[in-house]
């Protein structure tokens, strides 16, 4: 059962970037399509999906989130793939396949310039989003939506600690806190846990490392099927 | 003539991080040294150095500055170099001299440690470095240099209107400002154009790409051998 009771005492609405107000994974998901197409007669598309994607998860604490290392891990993978017989132009067509990412159209989601009109002067917006930073500001840039925001964090992970650092830069308390995003362990979880509230809003692709298998139940806890269906609860 | 008279106003001092708290450039010219090696039976050193900056500097748009965006620089190079002929053998070694940079042991300067327990409390003290997101949270975290921050600040460029968003973010006015730093494009001239305060301690190495060729005469502008010598204008 969904609870559609209002939200109280919230000050500050931070929402997350990718996939919450733009598209994003959609673009990692071409991304790996194209790589599977340039080592497909080494493996299955299956098999170089699956090593591509151990190698970025390996390679996360030294990496972290964001394109660099996804195309780092991506020419990893690649000599893994190819036992060391692989040619530089397969390397080349990587890098090729790495600077389209991250020059990819910003396409904002239905409804998310309207939600943002309607909170803007009501609340403090800001975004909290994880990545690189480099990628999220070009991307925060060219999506137009800058001047709805008071503050842009990025944040290396989004554990528990990093938003209460968040909140204490902020200088309010968890409970006058609400995050709006489309992953339940980034966005939700650690929010909830810090005492905050957390609004899901589903993607219907979700990167195999964000997903979780239970449900949440928790006062502090909604769910809405698209961005606008918010400003009921806040309004 | 060096300008020693006391600095005053100043609420906020914010530290580069790169070779101002810590050992940085030469960690990256010891792996620039490693891929001259990994080709010089292609070109000379020399040659290789240059085609290696100009790529990572015509890359600097798309990558920003940091450890990843210098590793696919190191790998578009190669490429370029061996003409495609080289082996991902050579792409391998380079995502090593990579993951080598990536986790360097963090080395204080002489009397950084000293100096911030004496600033400590009596001034609101931040990091403000540019680069890469992951890698400065790790090495803020590994110079155990943390606790005497109020903040730290990972800037995508250290431009004018960056450090103008900073103070904003702050809350103050840039009179009360001063940064530290050894980079005088980055650290001193944006700042002093804002009209913050900015002190130079130049590191003995400077990457070529933050090296500027004039004299800087400014009344808010001071220069000091060793990160200690700001202390008696500022105590």
């Amino acid at each position: 059962m969904i609870n559609s009771t209002i939200i109280s005492s919230v000050e500050v609405i931070a929402f997350d970037a990718d996939d919450t107000l733009f598209i994003n994974e959609p673009y990692f998901e071409e991304a790996e399509r194209k790589f599977c197409v340039l080592f497909q007669d080494y493996l299955s598309h299956q098999s170089l999906s699956n090593m591509l994607f151990k190698t970025q998860v390996d390679n996360l604490p030294l990496y972290g989130y964001g394109i660099k290392g996804y195309v780092l891990s991506m020419i990893e993978a690649a000599i893994k793939i190819t036992n060391g017989t692989g040619s530089t132009k397969m390397m080349s067509k990587i890098l090729e396949i790495g600077k389209e990412l991250a020059q990819q159209p910003i396409v904002l989601l239905d409804g998310v310039e309207d939600t943002l009109a309607q909170l803007h002067g009501k609340y403090k917006l800001i975004v909290a989003t994880k990545g690189d930073l480099k990628d999220q500001q070009r991307k925060l840039h060219d999506s137009g939506l800058g001047h709805y925001f008071h503050h842009i964090e990025v944040m290396s992970e989004k554990a528990e600690l990093n938003y209460e650092k968040l909140f204490n830069r902020l200088d309010i308390n968890s409970a006058n806190f609400l995050m709006i995003g489309n992953s339940l362990k980034s966005d939700v979880l650690p929010v909830l846990n810090s005492g905050g509230w957390a609004i899901h809003v589903p993607f219907h692709t979700t990167w195999e490392h964000e997903r979780i298998d239970h449900e949440i139940v928790h006062n502090n806890f909604r769910s809405c099927k698209k961005i606008s269906d918010i400003l009921p609860l806040l309004l």
